[in-house]
């Protein structure tokens, strides 16, 4: 709350708006007359298409980012390598049998176990959310599927999906240590399509993995009208795999600075097997190239250098950004921000700077405004999951948060395609991004480091 | 415009609301208070799932629908058998190899041919509608993939489905006829979800059927851009197959009136398999099933006997219509009308009766014309699928038509599920249905016959 009114305060004394000769006012404009950010997420997603960690598809996508920053002009263009233990799709299948005989739509959870080939027979026991599954006596699964039937909502701020992707995260963890053969969730999402909604899941030390799907909405409403008729009995087929160490890595490249500091941007290169990762996260790495792109062609090179980490298998457990973290902790990082929530309009910006560091934060906030974008606080940015590494080590960040809104109708499944984003409002988004990066990366005000306790958070 | 005209006077000259009194009104009110049709459609879909032509899960539609209209004291209520030729779907995987390889989403045609089980590999030649394949040369295709890519728009009266539904109708035996090893169709779709629409295809005489199958519109127009940067190779599984003689039949219940003459009404009992056919049929199977039933309960014995048909085996080729016109040629059918664009609201009613019979169809629209529905001409109506083989004899028709507008987006796709119907909406139909049975089955009126042109249209 400190942070929050010191934020206010800065707003309320510098009310005016920013002068049209301001630097941010004039690569704001430019990156809505046209910028590379269309022409980057088009190509990304129709070339290389799905990017799933650790693979050969997610390799082309790292030639691909060196490629483009490379025609781009920026300097440094590298691939910073690293392994990741590697899990791949394999057959799924789920058959409702006895008296209503049915096929339900599944998809594995990223790091589910398997069944046999033949698959597994077994009686469903439903559980309407975390805390039912958790008040479940130690092996009352024995034998058994369980049903997290957790339900999400829509919200703009996409607050939903931390206890809504929690079945997800750690459920299948949770019923395997009760006993489960297998677990089915309500999949993470808001939409009705027959289209399940895939993630990582976590397994708990000591707990052997089992198979783990998600429903879609539909599909798992069936299934609750089903279990409302009585006992429900499944067949499920599910061999995913892990297959061993993958190749991954960061792709990096820089607009040169003059001084010897560094802001951080990018997005995740990798994405999901369904979809062609267009919301998640192609459409981060083009904006993030794309507003970068719009300083270097501005002619004036920027005070600290901007550069742009295409970040790899952010998706099973953002090994990326850890391993940017760790080989760039003695790095000058002045401050970091990852564009990882879609393509739809940005609406708010939030910050985690000194205080000290807020009339630049406001500054920003000037001039973004006539983009429809609004100060938020100063103690809730994380950065974005790749960053969140960096902020570990007290580099301030700043969240440029995107409407959320229909985030969850695509984020993970085979519907996150290029024609879900809206080319408007990607544009949007690099002139925020731009008009920030022109602020951020020119001022000599430090944005940290931050105090203790705002690291800790 | 004859007809058109008639109307249009009719209700120029009646412009007065029914009385509350009146008995159509008295059951609009009721349907709308609470009906059978939510529960029946819960059931229908919930219970038996997806219900394709031929097969058990067909019998067991039938089942269902025997027993459901017992239970809700329908009189003489059998199963009229028929035999049709069973088509299965199989495996089907779609990939394009080469320097962009990735996997595309496809469900095959009804009735579509096989490739081989390892699939085949060809080029792929895009056509942008009918014309353009119409116009290839013949023998051009060979050893080549053709691929439609005519788009279809929402329409809310359905009609852009004539043109938009030609691909996948005509295309893959025109093509075939050119020499081409696969046909791939933009789906005749309106939504940018994953999953394609399928529907049957007709192969013309001489021509051996080869594998046909709908691309999402997602993936056509992935397939677009790529065919953008040059030639496209794709490896095509498609492996259904013709599955000998199946077993269908419709299902008849009657609410029976106190003449001779009959009023037919229904919907199919049959769906595709991807779906559970909800809105494509089973909305109009309990719609018509709930507005009888409200006949039935209102203790007044109707003039006309009202039939309620479950027809089977609609989707692969109108086989229980067919089968439901030769056996009741002999029947005094005083009119008849199907239930088969959905459930959402009604918004018109079409009518082919003779000219002496437009003031009950005035009579029909006064009814339910606080419902939002208005009159349309009588030109038009074909009634239904289902109901396309009475009218050929000669019986008269009305279309209760249903706003379209979202209707492609669902229809023959996975996502044709009961959560798209909207309750209000479907107690609308029923609403509509209802009255317009309180004023056909009790008027002495006949509704034929038709004169002659009528009757070809």
């Amino acid at each position: 709350m400190l942070f929050r009114t010191a934020l206010l305060a800065t707003l309320i004394v510098t009310p005016t708006l920013a002068a049209p000769a301001d630097p941010a006012a004039t690569l704001r404009e430019r990156a809505l007359a046209g910028n590379a950010a269309w022409g980057l997420l088009e190509s990304l997603t129709t070339e290389i298409g799905q990017r799933l960690a650790g693979t050969e598809a997610e390799a082309r996508g790292r030639d691909w980012a060196v490629a483009k920053m490379k025609a781009l002009g920026f300097a440094n263009v590298h691939v910073e390598p690293f392994e990741i233990p590697r899990w791949e799709r394999g057959v799924e299948t789920l058959d409702v049998v006895g008296s209503h005989p049915q096929k339900l739509v599944v998809a594995a959870l990223g790091r589910s176990g398997a069944t046999p080939p033949q698959g597994i027979e077994a009686d469903v026991v439903r559980f309407a959310d975390m805390q039912a599954l958790q008040d479940a006596p130690a092996g009352s699964l024995a034998g058994k599927i369980a049903f997290i039937d957790h339900k999400m909502m829509p919200t703009q701020d996409g607050s939903s999906y931390g206890p809504g992707g929690q079945p997800r995260r750690a459920g299948p963890s949770l019923a395997a240590s009760k006993g489960a053969v297998a677990v089915l969730i309500r999949s993470a999402g808001t939409d009705y399509h027959r289209n399940p909604h895939t993630g990582a899941t976590n397994w708990a030390d000591g707990v052997t993995p089992i198979a783990a799907g998600a429903l879609s909405l539909p599909d798992a409403e069936q299934l609750d009208r089903l279990l409302a008729r009585g006992p429900v009995r499944l067949h499920l087929v599910m061999t995913p795999h892990m297959a061993g160490i993958g190749q991954s890595g960061n792709v990096v490249g820089d607009v040169p600075g003059s001084g010897d500091e560094v802001v951080v941007i990018g997005g995740h290169i990798d994405s999901w097997d369904l979809g062609t990762g267009a919301i998640d996260d192609g459409a981060g790495v083009a904006i993030t190239m794309a507003a970068a792109k719009l300083i270097l062609d501005s002619g004036t090179k920027p005070l600290r250098t901007i550069r742009v980490v295409a970040f790899g298998s952010e998706e099973p457990g953002v090994f990326g950004g850890a391993a940017y973290a760790k080989a760039h902790a003695g790095d000058k990082t002045a401050l970091a921000a990852e564009s990882d929530f879609g393509a739809d309009r940005i609406w708010k910006i939030e910050s985690r700077v000194r205080p000290e560091a807020l009339p630049v934060v406001a500054a920003i906030v000037r001039a973004v405004a006539p983009l429809g974008v609004a100060a938020s606080d100063n103690n809730t940015s994380r950065g974005g999951a790749d960053v969140q590494g960096l902020a570990a080590l007290g580099v301030p960040t700043l969240e440029l948060q995107q409407d959320g809104t229909r985030y969850f109708d695509l984020h993970h499944t085979p519907d996150d395609t290029l024609d879900k984003v809206d080319p408007k409002q990607l544009d949007q988004n690099v002139a925020v991004w731009a008009a920030m990066l022109a602020v951020a990366a020119n001022t000599p005000v430090a944005f940290g480091p931050l105090p203790a306790d705002a690291v800790k958070k």
